[in-house]
């Protein structure tokens, strides 16, 4: 637990439920990428967490930036960021939208059909372009759908069309799924995308830049590989199927550099059973899959929980205990098929620390569902 | 269509993704509700949709609110419902917000465990309190999990203990799922309630509610059965279970009450497909998951688009899509497994209309997951 975060949550003791982040931690998280794979540009994927205060620590680095929308362009402007640090890295985009990035001086987007390369041929012209490949996401904790992205035949295709409608045939992207638990598995995306360059440069097009796009997860409950296993791995691949020319390099860590920096605080609400006869309890927290957590949508992502009520051992101090939101929607459990102890001490009103929670925390949550406040943060 | 929704459209053209609600509508199917249910209250399920616009004027229908949080009853308060209108229904509830809701005149609580009754019975001492059963969700398009609700000999116990602990065993609520097909769904919940009562009545506890809960559906892409045929279901288990001396009825719509209100404006951002030799294309909308779709998660509500671009015969003028949402989160699909046509003329630029929108879409939506604004909302 860090020590800054649990001093601030011992000398506020702020209502929960409430997110405190340690921008410490993800400068930390920044270097130690940085430093591991410097042939790379990081684009700090904003979705994952666009608070000012990580916003300007990062442009502080000399951090670029990946934006899913205007408004999240504006913010990493208003973070002192300059344009050409910014990627609009969204496949889904209206005209109009690539328009005002386009105004607001953003030269690179990201496209993965013909219809997005023209909107953007026509709203941003002389713009660099990068196409979204199609990957796998085996081994991702949070795979993705076959949502972004085409096959090598359309992107060769589309980025061979590209000087022709005005625009510069930058790249290619791909995702090999968020919280990759493997290492290699970058390495058939990265060989798919090194045939796709060679295609290219065989009918005189030069592309000149890879982006490895996300997926270097975060420790929730379970160790992780180190970020030097991924990124030995990535240029190892990188080697192998570009050989010494390597392309520029970029990539879109989100929840690698702002997951570890977070912890949630939430209180216990209830502790009971359904019957007497049952043998395990439910634990209603004030947090739920509507006020922050929903990436436990399927019990996706293990988030790790702590409390002080741990006395001595903690195998035979805890048990098992079904997790739930404060909500009136019962699609707002947590964890009922994952093995979940809690102390068996627990009480309502006690304190439950919800760990690795930067990411994907504090702009899923709903509005106001059942009239509850949207999640509460402080970084310091 | 709703005629007036459509004019509004026409008339202001606004930026979509919008929501609009037909007041008017909200009021006709409060009215139907009741006449077909004379016997019962109805508490809105304010989670619903808690607008002030249709808080006011269910007050002026004289209906009552089920309650999930602190802030639904203050705008039940500030929409000018009296404290009696009010039933705290969330059985997930922190001691103070009991306090809270106490103090503002709030006598109807919600229960289902005996950590929950002895909050109650500290913080809001000689109200009256009812037990939520937990029963099957079988039928139902969006079913509840086992959060909610305890086994009927756990009901009977704590409702018999509620006496000496100070409050008023007053009834018995359960859920039958919400957006429930099946109008007998209700009798099985009807008759263990209904042992409950008597098991309680023969140790000298006599309740005088029961709370039938929510599940009406609304229409979205396919017929559902008219409310008089859940209605007659519902008095004719009451009248077998309860016989003549029947208790007081309260039901909790929400759905029923606001869903066919409203009509979401979208706009499609994009039409493509992932490969040459793809049948089946992309569709992508404005609005998504998180912008307030969120009930299409596992594809469990199926709402009806509708186009301008339909040319005759809409069979040969559709062809299978897949809709998915603006966001850079790959889960923001909308249908995939479930077949969906769209007009093969369709255009990026088309507004798509989402129609019975007006229930669980505004407040589920996220407060800015990739930069996007919540949905905004019209009331007319």
């Amino acid at each position: 637990m860090n020590e800054k975060i649990t001093r601030f949550l011992t000398d506020h003791r702020p209502a929960t439920p409430c997110l405190v982040i340690d921008i410490d931690v993800v400068e930390q998280n920044y270097k130690t990428l940085t430093e591991s794979l410097q042939a790379a540009w990081v684009y700090y994927a904003v979705k994952a967490n666009p608070a000012p205060e990580i916003l300007k620590r990062l442009v502080a680095l000399g951090s670029c930036f990946d934006t899913a929308s205007v408004p999240e362009i504006e913010m990493v402007l208003a973070a002192g960021a300059r344009p050409n640090q910014i990627s609009y890295g969204n496949t889904i985009k209206k005209q109009a939208d690539i328009a005002r990035a386009y105004d607001l001086g953003v030269r690179l987007f990201a496209f993965d059909s013909d219809a997005e390369l023209d909107k953007i041929a026509a709203a941003a012209p002389g713009s660099r372009v990068f196409c979204r490949l199609l990957t796998s996401n085996e081994g991702a904790e949070w795979p993705l759908s076959r949502k972004f992205g085409c096959d090598s035949e359309m992107a060769f295709s589309l980025l061979r069309s590209a000087p022709d409608k005005g625009v510069v045939p930058y790249g290619l992207s791909f995702h090999v799924g968020s919280q990759q638990r493997y290492p290699n598995q970058w390495d058939t995306a990265i060989a798919a995308a090194a045939s796709v360059f060679t295609a290219l440069q065989e009918v005189g097009v030069n592309l000149r830049m890879i982006n490895l796009g996300g997926g270097l997860p975060t420790r929730y409950r379970k160790d992780v590989p180190p970020v030097e296993r991924y990124t030995q791995a990535i240029m190892a691949s990188l080697s192998r199927h570009f050989g010494d020319l390597l392309p520029e390099i970029l990539i879109e860590p989100g929840r690698a550099l702002v997951g570890s920096a977070g912890v949630i605080e939430s209180e216990v609400v209830l502790i009971s059973k359904k019957s007497f006869h049952d043998s395990k309890r439910w634990v209603y927290l004030d947090i739920g899959k509507f006020g922050g957590l929903i990436e436990t949508m399927d019990e996706a992502i293990h988030y790790e929980f702590t409390c002080d009520r741990i006395v001595g051992d903690q195998e035979t101090n805890c048990e098992l205990s079904i997790i739930a939101g404060p909500t009136c929607d019962s699609t707002d459990v947590l964890y009922e098929r994952t093995e979940y102890k809690l102390p068996i001490a627990l009480q309502i009103g006690d304190h439950v620390r919800i760990h690795a929670a930067g990411a994907y925390t504090t702009t899923y949550a709903s509005i106001g569902f059942n009239g509850f406040a949207p999640l509460t943060e402080y970084y310091i």
